[in-house]
């Protein structure tokens, strides 16, 4: 089970079986909790940001699946094994539409699909069910592993005395442990780092402000928080050794697909000469795409944003982020440095 | 009088001689007007933002200074010349101090000190209120006409079938006429041309997708809002071909102060190669100030920015922008353009 220094829970099992999480639409003012054993009822929470961060998003619809294939074959809606089959990949594809860039979604319901279509028929719907469920605790440990595994590496580039910037939320709540990009931080304050840490609001759903912020001092992190226009100010006032973001999904070339605002980041640390690093384990590259122009981008609603009556919005969930604006990419499989696409295929490939 | 194209009047005079002006902190959802006549009424007015805008807060602070000078008088608060003077240098010290970093506040206040003391004992308590409402009147008339002169030159700089992108909000509801970076918006589009216009929302306050979108859309001008860190993401997707912002103080070297974010889409449209306007009337510039580093920059309260209950915020209002990111600054006298300090003398010194 997951690894837990917190006065919170971010996901977990009910002891029927549905999948409990903290609904992060909510924080900061209210620590609400909701269960959740239908597809439909996953799909809603990864499109209404109930659940977030691409590998969070990859473990609940993994548990998703698993409680609602449990669901169904409990309230009889199972009737044959190939039945199961097409109805679970049917499922996955629902999810995955849920939210276009996260790459981490994808990869994990693949995984249960792949995983139940391995189960011998002689262990009838009871197997079938075990499997997708052990997949999907496995996708969650496995991840709390590569969190761990990531933070080491990331500690490794944060001296005592930092201070980190960071953008939207790439940490507990982002994963199924210490975080990405935060990762980092809880690491190097376990050995005793003394860190500040700048966040970025994150507009227009403010991750930054409501769940960085909400996180890092629950766990003892002091945290200041910016909005994103004031970054480059408080870079040139000297105010940042290091950004530090997570990843929705990186192309074979090394560019990055993040929260919007993360490119602005990333240019604003170059003209100041602050290293920038990308933090996020291995399931978040898709080495099927080449480069960062081929990353789908969500466009989300234009109401997110608030505004005169008459005027419009365009309002991109994620911008993509030059390999060439990265100092390096910290996975857990190690640092990897440029030249990117011969170094990401030497630790990925 | 000051030009009405509008459905809306920013400012003005009301019979008694008070002051009547938009209250901007509730757009766009209402439209409100506020009176005042007394010191304290135009200080908190101005310091909550009901009125702002640095040409539009030197003349709320005139007419503010006129009113309450008319109203001590009449309510026998005046017992001689010399006393009114004192009074005046006071009230107008109290002014300047409601926001430190505008530098048209101190230069419109002192300008009616000046006036006032120049007035003949001869012309009585009468003509001293007299001089002081009419020195406000200029600063006012004095305002639309650098307005317009501002969007004449903006106008010639904006091709037809141009996007334009602006921070905050440098308008008609910044100023007394049609704006300074909105300026030669409104111009270029009364010649007829057809323009987009990207509108950063500009956190904390808003004032781009509460009061920039609010006053082009009823002006008849399409704006679509972006959060500030989506500034990259749309400049790199090609959407701008030239940003224009105003200033609050602009220093001899040709640094300028302007609400925070500015410097960021200055760095951004650097790294993009688009054109980095600053557009301001011959007040905004402070000659005694030899560069951004000597322009008091103010914090603003920590609340204006809603975070989770135990993180700290840091909130400068404002934020520098080294001269050598401006393309030229946009002036009543006609365009500047670099070298700076050479040719911001050649023109103002």
């Amino acid at each position: 089970m997951p690894e837990n220094h917190n006065s919170f829970e971010v996901i977990g099992w009910t002891p029927e079986g549905a999948v409990r999480f903290l609904d992060q639409t909510m924080l900061p003012g209210q620590v609400v909790y909701r269960e959740v054993d239908t597809i439909e009822g996953m799909v809603e929470a990864i499109k209404a940001l109930r659940v977030r961060g691409a590998p969070l998003i990859g473990i609940s619809a993994a548990m998703g699946l698993a409680a609602a294939a449990r669901k169904r074959r409990e309230a009889g809606g199972s009737t044959s094994r190939e039945e199961d089959l097409e109805w679970l990949r049917q499922a996955a594809l629902t999810l995955t539409d849920a939210r276009p860039t996260a790459v981490n979604l994808k990869w994990a319901v693949d995984r249960l699909v792949k995983r139940a279509s391995q189960t011998s028929p002689d262990e009838g719907g009871a197997g079938f069910d075990d499997a997708l469920r052990q997949e999907a605790q496995a996708v969650w440990d496995e991840d709390q592993s590569m969190c761990r595994a990531i933070g080491e590496v990331g500690a490794s580039l944060i001296r005592d005395g930092s201070t980190v910037m960071t953008h939207c939320n790439a940490g507990k709540l982002a994963t199924g442990g210490i975080g990405t990009a935060l990762g980092g931080i809880y690491a190097a304050v376990e050995q005793s780092r003394k860190l500040r840490v700048y966040s970025c609001e994150a507009r227009p759903l403010r991750q930054g402000s409501r769940l960085t912020a909400w996180e890092l001092t629950q766990s003892g992190v002091p945290c200041t928080v910016v909005v994103d226009s004031a970054a480059g100010s408080v870079m040139s006032n000297g105010g940042v050794d290091l950004v530090v973001v997570g990843a929705d999904r990186i192309a074979a070339n090394g560019d990055v697909a993040n929260k919007i605002g993360t490119y602005n980041l990333a240019l604003l640390a170059e003209a100041h000469g602050i290293p920038f690093y990308v933090a996020a384990p291995r399931s978040t590259f898709d080495l099927s795409i080449a480069s960062g122009e081929d990353i789908p981008i969500e466009l989300r609603s234009a109401e997110e944003i608030e505004r005169a009556p008459l005027a419009e919005a365009h309002n991109p969930a994620f911008d993509v982020t030059p390999a060439r604006l990265i100092t390096s990419i910290i996975t857990d499989a190690g640092l990897i440095e440029p030249p990117y696409p011969e170094n990401i295929r030497k630790v990925l490939g």
